[in-house]
């Protein structure tokens, strides 16, 4: 058997999928976390159901919210179909983030002490094909003659050890804040609490996708994270992403 | 621009090459330092001529000497078509020889600080699709209904760290060493010196090949390193690789 086949076979289908293929923008919106599916092979990790449905397996809401902006703003949208759990897409290999034996409070036992085969086969499986997904699209555009912008969609957990977040969101950026400072800025006075770099920030590692396909190409770009008890509904989705494309759309004049 | 096209255009042909692949035995033959090549993106990584034709870049004679040993044993043999300088094959993404900063006494400039988008771009252009490669000879071979057995082709240079090396053929193996073993007694009181897991071993993270392709499928296998003087010419090729056929062929015989 096929060793990436131990981790994923062809009938569970591709792990990236494309929405909005035909938009008409420059802009990329990547949503790494999109998903809490594990892989058939992968049975439940020896989590609990609650823990496989938590904020550790997916950011819940941030595809909802990536497919609003994605339209709102005529962008195409690329997002993981299987659970970070597996293999975090916005994460290299070397970080112990990428198949992590623990995550906040949850021991991950299916992910302990994973030989270098079965490592071999989630990088190859998940991380590898996810982007070079996004990398052909931001291809795509630069052909095309448009100016490719990447923007990476989260969401995070209101209380995280124990401790409850203030911040509604945060706008994420590493050593190019163009589009993260002009956001910032017409989020002054606005509906909600949107703070730099927070609840994480850069030195968590948490840029990746941006540092892969945006930073040493010089393109504008941002990572959004949105606490995902303002999403838990239909009408509280439609609120921040009709917020945040507005923010994102209007930045982008005064940066592009 | 597609990341992995930094690395390697497609004008600079496939990655992996297969010779003998309507082989009739079970062995797959790996040499994955066949090629001191550099892609034309990588310059000359700041290395002086000296360095980049000495043993840092390839392993000088083992692919003349899978070649020989793959005919002998009609057995498919897969090598990589560029220099481990730019990703060593035989070591995961997590491991720092993977793309090393220094190899031996000479520093790799071109390899100093490399970013996440230069490491991913190396992975994803010569790591996985060498490692898929192989992955795929094995299940046809297993599809077949052949017993797949792993042999990884290196040579090592006489001289290390100024020290020379008594040693003339290494076996080496992991944690199954059946083929080796048999390798070894069928060596004794033999033409050369041959010795277990010698002038390195599964310590040093060189049987990652094994680990990946060999080790948890059950397939026997074995690392076979060859002292490099002894294979400077055709003669010693051919003295070599006729030694290690009879060898690698008698072992199996009593290990199959």
């Amino acid at each position: 058997m096929l060793l990436r086949s131990g981790i994923l076979t062809s009938s569970e289908g591709e792990v990236v999928a494309l929405e909005n293929a035909m938009g008409a923008s420059g802009v990329v919106i990547v949503c790494e976390h999109a998903s809490s599916v594990l892989p058939k092979s992968a049975g439940d990790l020896g989590l609990s159901p609650e823990a496989l449905s938590s904020h550790i397996a997916w950011d819940p809401g941030a595809l909802a919210i990536a497919r609003k902006v994605s339209e709102a703003l005529d962008a195409v949208l690329v997002h993981q179909r299987f659970s970070r759990l597996i293999y975090d897409c916005n994460r290299p290999p070397e970080s112990p983030a990428a198949m992590p034996e623990k995550s906040e409070i949850f021991e991950i036992p299916g992910n302990r002490a994973l030989s270098v085969a079965e490592r071999y086969a989630r990088t190859a499986a998940l991380y590898i094909p996810f982007h070079d997904r996004i990398s052909a699209e931001i291809s795509r555009l630069e052909a095309e003659g448009r100016k490719p912008v990447v923007v990476t969609m989260h969401t995070f957990t209101p209380v995280y050890f124990g401790k409850p977040r203030e911040v509604e969101i945060g706008i994420l950026h590493d050593t190019d804040s163009r589009l993260a400072d002009a956001m910032l800025e017409a989020a002054q006075g606005g509906p909600y609490r949107v703070e730099r770099n927070s609840p994480y920030g850069p030195e968590d590692g948490v840029t990746h996708t941006l540092r892969l396909h945006a930073i040493p190409q010089g393109f504008a770009n941002v990572m959004i994270e949105v606490r995902n008890d303002l999403v838990r509904d239909a009408a509280g989705v439609e609120a921040i992403s009709s917020y945040l494309a507005d923010l994102i759309s209007g930045a982008l004049e005064r940066v592009a």
